[in-house]
C-alpha cells in the first residue's frame, strides 16, 4: 500500500494512472475508478467507503444530528502551514464542531482541471487524510469530477460533513447574553496573511504558517470545562470583525470588544501595518470566538490553554444587550469608542 | 417575497446586488450576506437555513443514516429539460435514494466564476429548489466562494444530503444474485444527447429532453411492490453498461442483457448512430437499474409503470453466478453473446 512516499511529498515512484489528471479520469468509467481506487481509496480507506457504492451508510449516535458543508478554491492550493486538503477537511470539521456536535463523516467533491499534476492530487489527499486522523472522522463517500484546461484553477474541493451530540447542548449563534465573556482562541489573520504570501503579494518576506487546523478535540475540551457556552463560530472570510457582526445580529446583542486585548501575531501585524489591513478582518483557519457566561470564562480558558491550539486564547470583550441595531464596538487603546463594522466588499479573493 | 418572477425567468424586477456575481460576494461580508439572503435564502428558506448558523441541525429519523455527496460542472449550466441546479439536487437526491433510504436533507456548495449573471444565479436557485420540493427535501445549508473571471467556468455546484430509512432495507451493489431480474426504468441516453445537442456538438437538431428528476418518489413506489430489491443504481457517467458492470465486480456475478430489451428513444439511437456512439454508455440523470429477485420483477414493473418517471420500465436481463471474473455480457440481435466492458477513457466530458 506505502508504495508512494508521503512523508516528503516527492513521489519517487510512480504515479498512479500517469503524470497528470486527463479528462478521461473524469468520464466515470475505467480510468476514474483507476484515479479513485489508487489516490482516493487508498488514502481514505475505512469500512463505509469500501463498500464502492454511491452512498455511505452511517449509524446514527444520536437523535440530534449535525450537517455542514464548505467549498475550497484556495490561491494557492500549497501554502505555508497546510494546504487545500487540509483546509477542506478542517473547514467543515470546524462548522459541525460549532455546533458542540463532534464531527464524525466527511465526503468530499473534487472538481479539477484537465492536466492536474497526479502528485499534487496525491499530496493533497495525504493531506486531508491526516487532518482526517487528527479530527477522527472518516472520509466516507466522494466524487470526482474533471474539466477542461483553462475551465477551473487546477481544483476545488467541497466537503460536507455529519455530526452527533455526546451531550444535550443548545450551542448557536444566537444565544449569547448579557454580560457574557467573548473568547478568542488565539491571534487573528494568521491564515490570511500566509496565503498572500504565498502569493508573493506582500512584497516581503514573512514566516507566518497558516492556522489550519481541526479545532474538534480543543473544543470538546472547553465544552467540558464550560458546559454552559453559548456560542462558538470560526472566524474565517471576513474575520474576528464579521463574524461577531454576526453573532450580534443573531442574538440582538451589542459586543463590545477590547482593543488592547486583541491577540496578533507581531509578523501578522507588521504585515497588516504595510498593506493597510486590519487583522479583525483578516481570515483564521484555525481559531474559535466562544460566547460563555462571565462565570465559566476563566475555566474555559485554562481548558483552551492546555490545548496546543489555544494556548493564547484570551477574553477579547463582553456581551452587552441593547434595545437598538446590534452593533459590534471597540474600546480603543486610547480611550474611545468606534463601531466595528461588518466587512464590505472584497478584502482577500480565495482565501479558502 | 417574490419581487422577482421566476415563473418565466425573465426577471423584469431589479437583480439583487447589481447584475453579476463579483469576487467581493464570495468575500464572507455584507456582500456575500446580501447574496445568500437575497438569492439563497429567498428560495430555499426553511426552518433549519433560516437559523443563519453555519451548520444545520437535523433530527434523527433511523438509526441507519445514508450521505452522498456529487460535483456538477455541467456544460453547458442550461439544457433542454434541466440545468446545473435541477441535475445538482437531483443527483444527491438520486444517490441517497439508492440505498432505498429516504432523502431529507441537502448541503450545497456553490463555486461562482466572477461575472456570473445573477438572473441565471437566480434561475438556477429556482431550479434547485422546485426539484428539492418535487423531491420533499429540504436544503439546509451552503456555501457561496466566487473566484476570478476565468478561474471557473460559470458555475459549479457541489451537493450532499442525508437520509433515512423508513424499512429495514439492505440493498447495495454487492447483492445481486443469480437469476435476478435487471430492470431499467426507462429509455437510455437522453440526458447524454440532450447536453450534447445544447452545446450544438450533434451537427443536426433534435428535440430529446434530458430526463434530470429526483427518483426518490418512484423508488419508494418500487420498494413498496418488490420488498426485497437487491440493488439499485442510477446508470449515470458512463451509461448503463458502466453501471452494471461496477454491480456485477461488487456482486462477483455476471449480468447478461438481451439487446432487443434495451428501451432507447429513437432520437437518441438516431443521434448515437450518427455519432458512433452506443446508448449503453450514454449518461442518465432519470433512471434506475433495479437487480430484484425474479419472482417480484412483474410486481415491480407495475409499480414503475404506474409512476410517470417508469411508464417504459423493462427487463433488460438477468443476473448469472460466474466463477470466473464478473462480466457484463450481451445476448446480441442476431442470436450471439458478446462481452460489453465499463467505459475507458473519456466519452463526453462535462455531462454531469
Amino acid at each position: 500500500m506505502d508504495s508512494i512516499s508521503f512523508d516528503n511529498f516527492t513521489c519517487p515512484l510512480p504515479i498512479p494512472n500517469g503524470q497528470q489528471v486527463t479528462i478521461g479520469h473524469g468520464s466515470g468509467g475505467t480510468l476514474t475508478k483507476n484515479l479513485i481506487n489508487s489516490v482516493f481509496y487508498e488514502h481514505f480507506h475505512n469500512p463505509i467507503l469500501d463498500q464502492g457504492n454511491d452512498f455511505a451508510e452511517l449509524s446514527s449516535e444520536s437523535k440530534r444530528i449535525i450537517t455542514a458543508t464548505d467549498g475550497h478554491v484556495v490561491d494557492p492550493i500549497f501554502f505555508p502551514g497546510g494546504d487545500i486538503g487540509k483546509l477542506a477537511v478542517a473547514g467543515t470539521v470546524n462548522d459541525i464542531s460549532m455546533s458542540g456536535a463532534i464531527p464524525r463523516y466527511l465526503t468530499a467533491s473534487f472538481i479539477i482541471e484537465e492536466g492536474f499534476p497526479m502528485k499534487d492530487l496525491v499530496q493533497i489527499a495525504h493531506s486531508m487524510q491526516a487532518c482526517a486522523q487528527e479530527a477522527k472522522v472518516q472520509i466516507v463517500a466522494g466524487d470526482t469530477k474533471v474539466v477542461e484546461k483553462g475551465k477551473a484553477d487546477k481544483i476545488f474541493i467541497s466537503t460536507a460533513g455529519v455530526g452527533f451530540f455526546e451531550k444535550d447542548l443548545q450551542i448557536d449563534g444566537s444565544r449569547a447574553e448579557n454580560g457574557d465573556a467573548v473568547i478568542l482562541s488565539g491571534t487573528m489573520g494568521d491564515h490570511g496573511i500566509a496565503v498572500l504570501a504565498a502569493r508573493n503579494e506582500l512584497g516581503f518576506t514573512t514566516t507566518v504558517l497558516s492556522d489550519t487546523a481541526p479545532m474538534n478535540n480543543m473544543i470538546q475540551s472547553g465544552i467540558n470545562a464550560s458546559p454552559h457556552i453559548h456560542v462558538m463560530r470560526d472566524p474565517t472570510r471576513g474575520g474576528v470583525a464579521t463574524t461577531l457582526n454576526e453573532i450580534a445580529i443573531q442574538s440582538q446583542v451589542n459586543i463590545i470588544l477590547d482593543e488592547t486585548a486583541l491577540p496578533v501575531n507581531k509578523q501578522v501585524q507588521a504585515a497588516c501595518d504595510i498593506l493597510g489591513f486590519d487583522p479583525l478582518y483578516v481570515a483564521n483557519e484555525g481559531k474559535v470566538l466562544f460566547i460563555t457566561p462571565e462565570k465559566e470564562a476563566q475555566l474555559l480558558l485554562d481548558a483552551l490553554h492546555a490545548h496546543p491550539y489555544g494556548k493564547k486564547a484570551t477574553v477579547i470583550g463582553r456581551v452587552e444587550k441593547t434595545d437598538n441595531r446590534p452593533m459590534v464596538l471597540m474600546r480603543t487603546r486610547i480611550g474611545g469608542t468606534r463601531i466595528v463594522d461588518m466587512l464590505s466588499g472584497a478584502m482577500l479573493p480565495r482565501i479558502c
